[in-house]
């Protein structure tokens, strides 16, 4: 999973308490009585005792374990197994060369306070899933983040990482951009480091006096491309069932060509230590007591080298099934993978026992009787980390059937103490809203809706950043908007390849996970005395995606309301808008500044900065179809959501099954055919990870990125694409209203 | 001197060369040709070769070799002498007590790459003046920058300083706030540290590899509430001239209460690593490598105790003249001190030696035959670094004289490599710029004022933060504003006590001296390799500040344009305007919060937040006659700079005369005879140090600070007693008008 930022998440809450019916009344007020925080720590802690990556025993053990809880609960349950290529380290080596050589990396130390850590005979080192084999030799350059900005500024500053090895820190965008772009570059080796500032010591004590990064901690992850596509680099776009056909591994795109090693901050300290060249801008430093400096002079000698074992390894993905009573045909999807990088505690496990719980809950009441009027798929995932393998695989292979049943998929992954956060397809956005009305937050008492609320408001008036439009409609009172998806977790392949509608949903923002984050120390011990103590909000979770499920497989007609779509859609085109006119400015700005020679004179001849380079102004993009086609979709969503107020509830059962038929499957309108420029795997209009940004969304994608990265034939073709997409929708949702009558 | 923030300060510029007489152009080649670099060095090297604090052999030997210079220029130079109180110490203790006490503080170390920092047997150790000696053991308290904010973010984390001891940093504020404001909250002593971010290792290798504060570095200074008065504290208004009656001690206000120490990040370290409490909020964190915790819980015990010698001391001013010959009874007054805190190359000798090339360069003119029209004064004052001693009990002495024949006072202090930074009253804002179009920068060879221009609008490309009027001008090409002043070098009294225009000018921000001021190593090793190799800046401060003094001795009329005070003073009103709407609004915003409890749901419970403090609401102020005042200083002002500007060339002798003697003096105008609320000393109404900044300007600050500080009876009453001012400045301005006819 990402790490969530939930100080800065764009965030949701309602109103008012939803009026839900008597009988879902009862299901709910079970389903609270059956969520056991202590259950969960008992789960947790025998899910954690060993190493649990993909192709571990301990992993397999899980999904086994797993896979016999829902089989007790009464589920329909089994393991579906997948092949996929899933790199192992057979050897890391990094050598600060010198007069006396230091070996830096390999496995984090124990800790006696963590009772799992010394049990690190199966773990895996520190490492990258799908960098590039290799054995490198050279100078070290330190580039900030390493996105396209800090190499702008590193240019400008006469440093270049060509040859060289490029050593990033951790944040400011995901993992996976930093080997990626160091390549593109001409580095020939990639090292990312967990700098203090971002998740130690600067945050909280180090584990394991307080939950953050201690000095040897090191966050291991994917960096296979996901940006392009997730899943099996080399099986893209379909399942990697057994003995399928794959891609040769060298013509697989998404994996990297360069070597690479997340290190700890001890090791980055001894490199950055010998490092010289120009100072860095303000934003490249971080909290080592250090003059940070770009490197690049040839005063470091670095020897980096990688060698994996590239065979095909085993998922186990645990499958439970409920059937609908009346609409078997139409599937509540709802997942967590299990896979973890070392022990998995916080991430995932935290969230898959929550799940455990929810199963539970249901098993229970199917009990006494009641059966769900849509059929109730739950999936414990296997191969999230090294990137979505086990639901990329899984929606890959049943993608006709997901696309002609699925009405929902809800995520969860990694959770902890404090705030709720949700991201999703917005016509839930209310449903959210209700549902977090009423679940209680267990410190406080307060609905989770209203302690979000209190919080977003709290942090403006103490001049935190909050989200501009969550902030006002937590002032309004109003629903608190949901944000958008961009990826990081087993929603994407749902969302932007297959087209179902997604909800992402956890609680964060209080615990100390950051600091344990892909460490050998997401452990057991540190979830639970620095995350979520007696997991009081695994239970929280449990109850608040618990009732989704139960709201949304019982409803009549999904509970949807389309205006909250169109008018997220239409703030979104707002900011596209804004976008292209801001960079014609900055465009305008730097030609002048460039013409009166600004920056050389700007410049101090003792460190001097060159001047950014010239770009062709942006040009007026062709947006009159988009603005047209969200005009119309505000118009046909609000016809239909007032339509289906006033007479929804009192449809005859051929209207209802034909409103339902349109209903199902519908975000698909939103899918475009050809797919996002350059990766044809994304598909969704509206959502997409971030080019630059990873897990970050980026929204109206073909077009908000095209401008960015001056693709600008590219956003005309997008802005077409884009309204073509929307008004597709606009046209299902007059088909729907029409229906109602 | 205070630090200059070059990259933050409003700064200066014109569109065009100046049209200067041909005479006048003689005289500034004349000046250019004088003014040399390596003199200049030869200068610093010995003036800095010893301590010359005040009390030192080496600062009266070097105001004897300043003397002697002068009078061997021709000018009419003496040393005038005044008594004043000044506390050197007797002995500090800092210890940190435990089962192994540990002995902090103490004299910082000498460095072999710097010739004179053995040279420390006369020195004083790190201290601060007019603190309050004492002895006293206790807990310590971390307070940030000791801001009454951080005091507020203290107080909802649980935390007081009430009778323990508070650990400041430098930076955020005048130095002497943090005392005072610990000493208001209870606290029985304060340490202020300088931490790494804020002059050390974050911002450049440490000396001697580079100049930023090494480990065992201290920042030295004054501790007397300036804000409330500067000078003497046993003589406030009067001077201090030998045998005059003084205060009692005990009875001088602006003499602190508690002891206080400065000390480096060495020592501050190991008092952080016993600290413990809260996690302090994001923007207390430093660059140490350590989560900065609160304090005040009980962990720590510290003795602090300071003894001083409260004697009287000798001060050298030396004075110099030369007697204008067609006004001899207006004085363009010119200025820099010449007692630094151990070396002071930098701070204050930088600026100095390039007074001292000006008053050579003038007597070389004056042995042409040339005598400036109206006469000129030099000063190189002794004591500014303990309180402005020299030049506040100089310009006391004879504030009745300066009322009558002083136009304009020119300040400089330490200078070094980089931008022009000019502040003061801006009648004076076009000449400036005028004369910055004249000078050339070393390094570019582009106009000192091209280069500022260049790089207003650079660093606002490449997101800088740069002040919205100066980046304005610098885009249109027109004057660039110069900075109001405020307090931290000798023109204070002159512009704030006694009513002479002042302005304030230097260079820098490329240079490094923040790492070594006012401790041992603002030496000539230090200044010369970091802070301006060569004085190349040095030369250029003379040719700047030389221009000003000819060019003003030279007018047949003071060269002001007031509509330039008039353009500004409306941008202050509606920035007091713009003050008055937020407070309002966060007024009511926080009693919304707190009626909803926001603040309690969105806090921590495991590290609470509580709520802040209610207020009352901001009222409407009375601000009619203020807007009314305003608009006819623009109005007034218009039209003097348009009558002046068509008929001011041929103006007889007797219209001349009677001109001269409006505008002589004019700025006693904006006096309030009252005095600024609780501290009458200050009595300009547009400019004032703040009482919450120190160094830094707060403008119309009789209202203003009554706003911020939430007494709104007095902000009705000054926003009158401004108006009151303004128009009495705008009468003159008819007065003046009327006599050009």
């Amino acid at each position: 999973m990402k790490i969530r930022m939930f100080a800065l998440a764009a965030l949701l809450g309602t109103s008012a308490m939803a009026q839900v019916s008597p009988d879902q009344a009862v299901r709910e007020k079970a389903l609270d009585a059956s969520v056991s925080s202590a259950e969960q720590m008992g789960w947790l802690k025998s899910m954690t005792s060993a190493p649990n990556h993909v192709g571990s025993a301990h992993d397999k053990a899980n999904a086994e374990f797993i896979l016999g809880q829902f089989k007790a609960w009464g589920w329909d349950a089994k393991i579906e197994e997948f092949e996929v290529l899933y790199p192992t380290p057979i050897s890391t080596t990094l050598e600060l060369l010198g007069a006396t050589p230091v070996k830096l990396g390999g496995q984090e130390p124990a800790i006696p306070e963590d009772s799992t850590s010394g049990n690190t005979k199966d773990a895996l080192p520190p490492y990258v899933a799908f960098q590039g084999d290799g054995d490198v030799t050279a100078d070290v350059v330190y580039v900030n983040y390493g996105l396209p900005a800090d190499y702008a500024a590193l240019a400008r500053r006469g440093i270049s990482v060509k040859g060289k090895i490029a050593l990033a820190r951790y944040g400011g965008g995901w993992r996976g951009l930093k080997p990626k772009l160091a390549q593109e570059q001409g580095a020939i080796g990639t090292l990312i480091y967990s700098d203090p500032a971002n998740d130690g010591y600067a945050t909280a004590d180090t584990y394991p006096n307080g939950g953050a990064r201690p000095p040897a901690g090191v966050q291991r992850g994917s960096v296979a491309d996901m940006t392009t596509y997730p899943g099996d680099p080399t099986t893209p776009g379909y399942g990697s069932v057994k003995g399928v056909k794959r891609l040769d591994r060298k013509d697989a795109v998404t994996i990297l060509k360069i070597p690479t090693l997340p290190i700890s901050y001890a090791d980055a300290t001894k490199i950055f230590a010998q490092m010289r060249g120009p100072i860095v801008p303000d934003n490249f430093k971080g909290s080592l007591p250090i003059t940070y400096r770009t490197g690049g002079d040839g005063s470091v000698k670095l020897h980096l080298a990688v060698k994996s074992d590239w065979s095909l390894k085993t998922l186990y993905d645990v499958v439970a099934v409920m059937k609908g009573k009346d609409r078997p045909d139409e599937w509540v999807v709802r997942g967590n993978h299990h896979d973890g990088w070392v022990f998995g505690a916080a991430d995932p496990l935290s969230g898959d026992v929550a799940m455990l719980s929810e199963a539970k809950a249901l098993g229970e009441l199917a009990k006494t009787g009641w059966r769900p009027s849509r059929t109730i798929v739950y999936l414990s995932w296997d191969g999230e980390e090294p990137m979505l393998l086990g639901s990329t695989e899984w929606a890959e292979t049943h993608a006709a059937e997901l696309q002609k049943k699925a009405i929902i998929y809800i995520n969860t992954d990694g959770n902890g103490r404090g705030f709720l956060g949700a991201e999703g397809s917005h016509q839930y956005q209310h449903l959210v809203n209700q549902v977090a009305a009423d679940v209680k937050d267990p410190q406080t008492g307060a609905s989770v809706l209203d302690r979000l609320r209190a919080k977003l408001r709290a942090e403006a008036f103490d001049g935190g950043k909050v989200d501009g439009d969550a902030l006002k409609a937590a002032e309004a009172s109003g629903d608190l908007p949901i944000g958008p998806l961009g990826s990081g977790s087993d929603y994407s392949s749902f969302l932007q390849h297959v087209g179902v509608p997604s909800l992402n949903i956890g609680f964060g923002g209080e615990g100390e996970s950051a600091g344990s984050y892909h460490s050998i120390y997401d452990s057991y011990d540190h979830f639970t005395r620095f995350d979520d103590p007696g997991l009081a909000y695994g239970a929280v979770l449990s109850k608040t995606v618990g009732r989704l499920v139960l709201r949304i497989a019982d409803a009549d007609t999904p509970p949807v309301r389309f205006g909250d779509l169109a008018v997220t859609v239409r703030t979104y085109l707002g900011e596209v808008k804004a976008l292209i006119d801001t960079r014609r400015k900055q465009d305008d700005k730097r030609a002048a500044l460039l013409a009166t020679n600004a920056f050389t004179l700007a410049s101090d001849p003792k460190d001097p900065v060159s001047a950014p380079v010239a770009e062709a102004a942006t040009p007026i993009i062709e947006l009159a179809a988009l603005e047209n086609a969200v005009g119309r979709l505000e118009a046909s969503a609000k016809a239909y959501d007032a339509a289906y107020a006033a007479k929804g509830a009192a449809l005859d059962a051929a209207k209802r099954a034909k409103l339902n038929a349109v209903l199902l499957g519908i975000d698909q309108a939103l899918l475009i055919p050809e797919g996002l420029p350059g990766r044809d795997w994304y598909k969704h209009s509206l959502y997409a990870p971030g080019r630059f940004t990873g897990y970050g969304a980026k929204t109206l994608p073909g077009v908000r990125e095209a401008v960015e990265e001056r693709r600008f034939a590219d956003a005309n073709l997008y802005a077409g694409r884009t309204a073509a997409a929307i008004e597709r929708l606009a046209a299902k949702l007059d088909a729907a209203r029409a229906i109602i009558g």
